[in-house]
């Protein structure tokens, strides 16, 4: 099989995770869990949302956790930044990467943001501008690449469209986005097959949801396909805000563990990972639809 | 991607599925299931195992089971059958299909049947002579084939000298069990151009059980390889022994869903296969690690 040797991980289960649960932690659980998170190998964590507390009042205490979290060297910590209001309270946190995102459907995209891709992609060039003015990065995350809840399927073009505007404003990695985990295996190799006729496949990151359990098998195939970066929510947290009862994003412990079975190194320490699990036991081991952490959460019962 | 257009599912969840199941159905709900999965357009059902009841007290009514479901025309009902004496129940019952079974491992074999692999080679050839005696045709479970709980990988060349031994009694198919779920895709792809080498494809069909989530992943590299027989089971149930807190074999519905979006057939009714988890729900719903069922359920419930 002719897949990657080393891949990296992106962990967003402090924002994309906990955005989507209804368990609320506290700032200081969010804080410490961070923390160890960033003692078990991952290179990069998305923390936090700078979006309104009203949008998303789990995340209402962004500026604290971000401010206080402690800055592992070798470890990027991103937030997500919807406009430049967020980005102030992101800079004034001292994020070190800023995460920017749009749908690749208008519905969707407007239900989110209330406003159109286009005036969307004005708002993100000027976050973009702003952040690489201060030095840093800029990722963007294309929402519903692979289906729509309101659109159902999005075309290709529309999307290579949007890929082209973000990376004319100097973000250096897409992340294509299954927000409601509707894809398959099949797909993504289309969608990828094309989107490589116009892009080298490098500068994308996948972002599966595990919401029908074809995470991992999307994630194979893109491995196939040469994607060296991907994202996961540490135990699978998240949920669907379309499908009651679905799991989140793909788990960081399976996918991890599926790697490394498959001598694809992550530098990730499995074990460290497994651990990071008890900060947020209490509150969240529930609902980590992780098989690993089941396992897991189940042997300290016996 | 070039895998087959057509794959036959064999639905072993009220086997192996209610075998590794804590809750107990009573013969009546496990006669109306069974009956409800013969209206789902699967071709194929194993419905119970005629092992000692002391074995596995579920399935201690093997004989009334087996004997009182509806036959649909074009199903094959077949059942699990250890040796001469569950054979006879099994022909008392007018089973149309015997399945057999062994593992890789000395060690896991003898715990399980309490005898050396080569002595249940002897059972199951007496066992096959006799059902395809009676013109039945007989299928054989080689377990552990990824790894095995007691002695970790199994040797290939051990695995081929069983499946020779088990073609040449006469039985026309091999399931290669994944029994406890530890399979990775790379491995998958290893092991079958391996076996290729020896052996025609068409002879094999994959048993994986989902323990740490790459069930789909790993029956995905399988299609690429081009084996068209996978076993599974409704909802997702079994469990592991070996791994409290595990889910069980590949969840049908998760699997039918994901080869339907892409345009694989199985001649599986999607709907029908969703609403036959009523009549176990009550009883099994919280069991159910399908994703797709947990949403229905969810949905349902709301």
């Amino acid at each position: 099989m002719d897949i990657p040797s080393h891949i990296t991980i992106k962990e967003v289960g402090p924002r994309d995770g906990l955005q989507n649960e209804k368990v609320i932690l506290s700032t200081k659980e969010k804080i410490a869990w961070i923390n160890r998170l960033s003692q078990t190998g991952l290179s990069y964590i998305e923390v936090t949302s700078f979006v309104p507390a009203k949008w998303i009042p789990a995340l209402a205490d962004a500026l604290e956790v971000a401010s206080t979290i402690e800055r592992k060297k070798g470890v990027t910590y991103a937030a997500l930044v919807p406009n430049i209001y967020g980005l102030e309270r992101a800079l004034q946190a001292n994020i070190d990467e800023i995460n920017v995102f749009v749908s690749s459907s208008e519905t969707h995209n407007k239900r989110n943001v209330n406003k159109s891709i286009s005036d969307t992609l004005d708002v993100i060039k000027e976050v973009a501008d702003q952040s690489l003015f201060t030095g840093r990065k800029v990722r963007g995350y294309v929402s519903t690449i692979f289906g729509c809840p309101y659109e159902g399927k999005i075309n290709l073009d529309k999307i290579k469209k949007i890929i082209d505007s973000l990376l004319n404003m100097g973000i250096y990695e897409i992340s294509l986005g299954d927000t409601i985990g509707i894809a398959n295996p099949l797909q993504v190799e289309h969608t990828l097959e094309e989107l490589k006729k116009s892009f080298p496949l490098s500068i994308f990151a996948m972002h599966f949801h595990n919401t029908y359990g074809r995470g991992l098998a999307n994630i194979l195939v893109s491995l196939q396909q040469g994607i060296t970066t991907y994202d996961s929510s540490f135990g699978g947290l998240g949920g669907c805000p379309y499908a009651a009862g679905a799991s989140g994003n793909v788990a960081t412990n399976d996918l991890v563990n599926m790697l490394h079975t498959m001598h694809v190194q992550t530098g990730i320490d499995e074990r460290a990972l497994t651990l990071a699990r008890r900060i947020i036991d209490d509150k969240l081991g529930k609902r980590f639809s992780s098989h690993l952490l089941q396992i897991k959460n189940e042997q300290v019962k016996k």
